[in-house]
């Protein structure tokens, strides 16, 4: 029996101080929960911050990494998928997740990921995403779109996610 | 020289009615500048139309395919580059393409084909999208979104874009 | 009625002088049959000799790159997909074509392709391949691997084989 | 500081009997080690007993799937890579191990990855390879060609591998 995976995507170097705070403690409660945690696995900006914080409480974490430059990895990561792919790696990120989180204020590879998620009928949650994102993607999305407001919110709604997912 | 390749996205089987004939009508005229068309290559909606009207004026139609499943394929496509990589395909859509047009109200894929150009600096042409896809990309992408009503005046746009693709 | 599409595979900077020549002459003779040649697409040894022949007799030409960088990519390229995910477009090359040539003394990107050709059930020519590369290819590959010693050879078996490949 | 990655590639369907027992005592010893293994990830064959072998001893066991079809992951796979992109997910085996084991008489499949591994200069062990497959790896893999005729041998040479990659 695999233990679930949840995907947190989010901004390397241009996300805020505020996303990379909730993203620490969304990491480390993701790995309370005994979940794995997957990402982008870069040593920067929400990607960074949530695999730390899933290590601070003794998680598994996984980063699926755009390039084969190994210094771009977060410390944090405990197994690095090497791609080589670039951005088409977000479609694994994606389908590797039972939940997708979207922390933050993403960039264009946030948007993306949100949106292959979708693409894929994947459960996505918006954790303090702009208004703009989550009119959008409501719109797009229906019913696979949750909203947070807080990493601990966020892992409520996970909870309730995941086992419909593992049902499938 | 290479002749300048101008992605169109948009949705498969949701596709509207509008949609289908602004695509068909935009495809011919893309042929008519002798510029190649690269589309997600299926024999339906947005992409099927798109490749027809290209191929009825003449115009090279490249097909970039998610599957093996050679039945869907449109029959307008003259090249098909066959993937079998499912949604991370998209990627190579807007990496192929100078310019990614996005026409009529797409769905996740077409979203996630935006995201990825902008991720990429690409720049993008929301045809006829919606107001909520509009603001969003607008909000992420800034001075790479461009937006047209007509398929004339995607070209007009994308006449402007090309070169400075080009010069790059 | 989509033209049949010839993969030709071979060494970029290793190449023989032999071998470039004999792709040069065999993209020629790919042209003048009317088929499509696709490639790795790049602007060095058996890559750019093929798409030249090619383009000297009128072909349209594809190269599937590994990377963004466009200034790898040979002039007599027609079309460039851009992969951006490495050697995992050596896959998308296979799937594309409706035969796969290997031209000359290729390395290990050859050897992948010839590998993923035959895990695809593609039909395979090794053309001036080595002894070593017959023998093993042979053994796994079996009715699928076709031998040549000529481009002119080369496109007698592939003319066998495309019609073949058709029907299926 | 992460663990080593051993990825060990072999047959599904068409495995021998002899393979798969010493893919079993294979996974076992690389979790002995306390090595992470990496694999195709598949409920049969090579792959399904690598995987048993390595869950005996409590290792971690990573599985990096060509399909979204869930029936199709070893039930030994701890968490699962779900890349939708068939035979190129190949690639992303031997990039994401620092030494790639081939174990048992493999198929086409296996040769790309001893291919690719090659091609991004990965070392790689051949177990229990045919005569054809060693020749023609050793001549086009030289240095980075190692042999070993039984689980324990492989762990041996693996070792000595495994720092040498590190400290690249």
């Amino acid at each position: 029996m695999r233990k679930p995976i949840i995907g947190v995507m989010g901004s390397g170097d241009k996300a805020r101080e505020v996303d990379i705070k909730t993203a620490f403690e969304l990491g480390s409660l993701i790995a309370q929960q005994n979940w794995v945690l997957l990402s982008g696995g870069r040593n920067n900006g929400v990607m960074d911050a949530v695999n730390k914080g899933a290590n601070s409480s003794g998680g598994l974490t996984i980063g699926v990494m755009p390039t084969k430059d190994n210094d771009l990895i977060s410390e944090a990561v405990d197994v690095a998928i090497i791609t080589d792919m670039g951005s088409a790696r977000n479609n694994i990120n994606v389908l590797s997740s039972d939940v997708v989180v979207a922390c933050g204020m993403g960039g264009a590879g946030t948007a993306s990921e949100i949106a292959l998620a979708l693409k894929s009928n994947k459960p996505v949650i918006l954790l303090n995403n702009s208004d703009e994102s989550r009119q959008f993607f409501r719109k797009i999305g229906g019913m696979l779109i949750h909203e947070a407001k807080s990493a601990r919110q966020t892992i409520e709604i996970a909870a309730s996610l995941v086992p419909k997912t593992a049902r499938e």
